[in-house]
């Protein structure tokens, strides 16, 4: 469905980097959901660049709740918000050039040559916007029925932050942090790092780690709608996203089955299980542990170091460096996305279990 | 959609581990192509259990092709192949002990306690016989078209194998190897500690590792059909895949830009990249490159070893240890289930792009 | 989605007239559904031919519930049911001729001349007998949850049936009928017509007349997917049917607003309409009134009178009269599958509203 | 999927009838394809009301495209238009009354009270706006494939209108006209009528005859995505269709299948039909000729005559007459949403069949 992520609950994107505007229509979300727009602004506001670390274009993101809002309620109707492109600067892009790392060579093969190359176009992170603006919503939504979640820089510009720990004090804090790192000593080596690659010409890359608390048991479906495929295919549209892991991820190639076997025991009448190597999913369902995972971010693609590349309208070998407005590093902005993609996902998959008005329930 | 997978080609899976059968529907497949039952088997045969390493149930795996086949190729209507369940054992299983790793918990509450727990019921592994199945006429499609895919055993058991050198020439015989290694003193390295942890009533994991040739440029879909979307959402459905990262995937975190970028160059006529750190896919659209993954498999949950549980029937903590048949380590069996789901979706994509009647075109 | 239907609860058909066996898959209904296979095996029944007004081919139709039922419930897990194909007499097919009014000629330009033509192949009217076989569990889940529903032969061969009257005590003795009218003594008149139309060697349509009660206000969704869209949808992919009305249908391009109009009225508390033109929908969605449609069947395409028409292999245009088995009226026969892909659509989209676990709810 | 139609190409809506705006985002459409906005322009006339017999609300229209186009040519993304809410009367409504034959109260139900009620909504016949602006542009692509369409009002206020005859010549005369009768002294007769009845406070319904032309033969898919099943999917979701019947439709009832049944003949190279009573449909799939259909469309539900109704919120039982402004007939102008839903559904049906970039194949 190219553009459309989700059945129950399904989010749709549009919009190009330099056109007049992009935006999302989320539709499914249940009747009645409060709708904060000061929430919608922080979360666009922590997508967007900030300091010397990020882009110097500044868009105001001033966001359009288009439809499906009455009374700062959802109507259970679709939601579409609109945010205009504002600060364009079309003239630093050159066409033909292949960006390294960019989508411009494979939409240009796509699209037959009539894509939107201004800015990346549909491939621009802008894009990202959008999917912010209204998992804002989706946040919130699960926010009410007890469901929180958070994300933290765990690793960045080779520099690691300490681990989660206590879930359920840390999200409320780390939400609403630029830069959201648990430990604030690790987030400033970080930005100092990054700086560094940035007078470097250069950009890093780094590690996400996210937590979902207060899902109940039973939510996911088995083998193709699995938490795991559900969310790692939200996940992997987040540009630069490369790896995606659950629970321990990768590190359980190392371990013993009686190492990762997470055993169950009662706690007063909660389930709960010892360790939580399976990230809150055994066979693709949540078992009421907290979820889990990790994402790895590339280095920001555009570096102002020169490179060599194609011009593919020429078909020539050529040197390229992109002088345009970028980032050194992203990890810090596709924190909220992934959270917002998170919770898009988790409300599709809530709505299959408990029905298009689930909010009222439980 | 539950149990389906994929769009314009969708497969559906459905049966139980002790029930009369299990099998898949694959829905979508261009008329004409030619059906190799004699590599049916064989695709079967290589996720079947094998000696010492691998469980002891043998199951003939004699799968009927029902519908959608005729005179030896695909009609364009679905194909059904459905296996008989023979070698059942069901008195190895004791409801209401939740097996620490299964989802024997999660499935209890999910269905209400309604679902056919024998040997996993629709969670079992069993169940990727019917996506090894029809898989193997989608790998045989994508042949006709020029596309190859291999898949080994990357790390086992705490022993490395090589690396992929030269792609063109390793699949063919990688794809005939029961234990799919590159070098096979390696891959009988990784046996011998698989025995180890057999005979120590423990089990091991590993990662796989996946290469697909041959595919086009401008194939996947800009945001939630990229193919790091659709391949991943595929992936992590296959039983004990924890992990699943793109070109250099983790090691992305710690990479600077200049490092991570793939530099464009035409050699003669076509455009390739000088590394393939994100593994032949840009803005989720193939470059041309080979598209490269790796898969973290874990370690098998069901273990002789006693472990800590519950019994949720009775709602007690209780000891419990697995003594049906179970395997030391799946990960050489997975890999042919992660070729077929790689098969299904990318004849997924390759249809959205060329249409219903691809096999005839190019 | 080609040969599959739905979302929530989603349907799947495979099979060919003369290959081993046809089937369907059907996927998401909740567990703890009680599956009464005495009442699939009726309700194949109804659907199969019967005396003469019908084709002598006689199927035994012995299904086999592949998965997905365990202890005569439904588990949640896809309900896979196999129907194997056994007196076929594929000689009576001759290859080329394009039957007017049937799928031959449609079939081999859409599938290349790979299709399966024996006995009009996948697009066989025996299809439907997996649709019914799962359909009867879909009623039946339908009938637990106080939602019921009956379909007539509103007309056939020149005979028109009496009007619904009282909608609740019909459908009991109306669903036991194998040649369902309200009154039998029209139905005598029909079967008169029909045997008449087959001494001379042609066939007649008719229309079939559904009412569904029990269904709770606000089944449906806004747009797309309305309840005409879904129903519609599922009931024009049932052969033979060429139109759909629901309600008063075509009759009201001939009434004013005032007589077209449902007013409202509470009869103690229940909201109720004085008339039920729009047959229970309004906006797409249900009202509490009986949702009301009828379809209209073709007169069946096989005659044994001489047609002009094609041989698309030779390109010559040549005269045919079809010698095989077939039935000159299939109207009392599509009944039955009227009302199982009606029990389908409505299944899912009551689990769109009430989510995975709607049985167990009020 | 609610509020959006279509898999390889489809449509979302979004908006309420006095909210900010209403629009459509349409994703699939090839790249390429010439956007004339003048066309859209004219098509969303089509669509206003006129003169007497329509409402006095009168809308500019003034459409913005805010993504998709990129120097008037479609670049691939999705196209999102937004269509802004100007001249809203508000006061008009009296939230409680549910209108007879509008989805005041079911909505009211399936929202549980947090529906925008404002002039109907998000269920208001003005969100039909969005899929005609983005229903021009798939009309102007099946233009570039040689394939046409044109519906006329078959039927209105007691009227007929003659048959389609010459099907070629027709359809560019009859779809620039306001009122599309093919006789206009027919279409004359229609508009006194129509305001007749609506001097009387009352409507008047009709039916729309619709044929497209130069379909390739072998689009369409068996069972679930017919031709039939695709086209009557989107046609009910029109507001105020409640009939859709293709080729001779409901009259098959009464025809023998000598009559039905539409002769083949090759006429040079092409195959036709003599006549076309399947409506260029066999076996759910295009066999060459036009492809045929007809719906009817109720009387417009509200009119200012007092009806029996009750309130919702009260739960009393009111009378209710209707103030605001309304037509008193919607044929006209629901014959450009016929035309726009025709289009895309077409389009996502030669999508599937030719691939995402069938604009430049033949």
């Amino acid at each position: 469905m190219k553009n459309t992520l989700g059945t129950n609950v399904a989010v749709t994107v549009f919009g190009e980097s330099h056109g007049k505007a992009i935006g999302a229509v989320i539709d499914g979300l249940p009747a009645g959901v409060t709708v904060d727009e000061a929430f919608i602004s922080h979360q666009l506001d922590l997508r967007r660049p900030f300091g010397k670390i990020s882009t110097p274009r500044q868009e105001a993101d001033e966001f359009q709740i288009v439809s499906g809002v009455f009374n700062n309620k959802t109507t259970g109707t679709p939601i579409c918000i609109v945010i205009p492109n504002e600060n364009t600067r079309s003239k630093d892009y050159n066409y033909g050039i292949a960006r390294p790392g960019h989508a411009d060579f494979t939409a240009y093969i796509k699209y037959n040559g009539f894509e939107d190359y201004r800015g990346g176009g549909h491939f621009s992170g802008r894009i990202t916007a959008g999917i912010v603006s209204v998992g804002a919503i989706a946040i919130d939504l699960l926010k009410e029925k007890g469901i929180t979640l958070g994300t933290h820089i765990k690793k960045c510009a080779g520099v690691e932050d300490v681990d989660f720990t206590d879930y359920i004090t840390e999200t409320d804090a780390l939400n609403k942090k630029i830069f959201a790192t648990l430990d604030d000593s690790k987030g400033k080596e970080m930005i100092k790092n990054i700086e560094k690659a940035a007078a470097e010409n250069n950009s890093v890359g780094g590690i996400l780690e996210t937590v979902v608390m207060g899902l109940p048991v039973g939510v996911g479906e088995p083998w193709f709608d699995s938490v795991e495929s559900m969310l790692s295919h939200a996940l992997f549209s987040v540009p630069a996203v490369k790896g995606v892991e659950f629970g321990c991820g990768f590190e359980c190639s190392d371990m013993l089955g009686s190492q990762m076997n997470d055993a169950f025991f009662y706690d007063g009448d909660t389930v709960q299980t010892i360790t939580n190597n399976n990230g809150g999913i055994n066979g693709g369902i949540t078992n009421g542990m907290p979820v889990t995972f990790r994402c790895a971010i590339k280095p920001t693609p555009s570096i102002s170091k020169e490179q060599d590349t194609i011009n593919f309208i020429t078909n020539e070998n050529v040197k390229s460096s992109t002088h345009g407005r970028h980032d050194p590093c992203i990890v810090h902005r596709a924190r909220v996305v992934v959270d917002s993609v998170t919770a898009i996902v988790l409300c599709d998959l809530l709505s299959q279990k408990f029905g298009t008005d689930w909010l009222g329930e439980k």
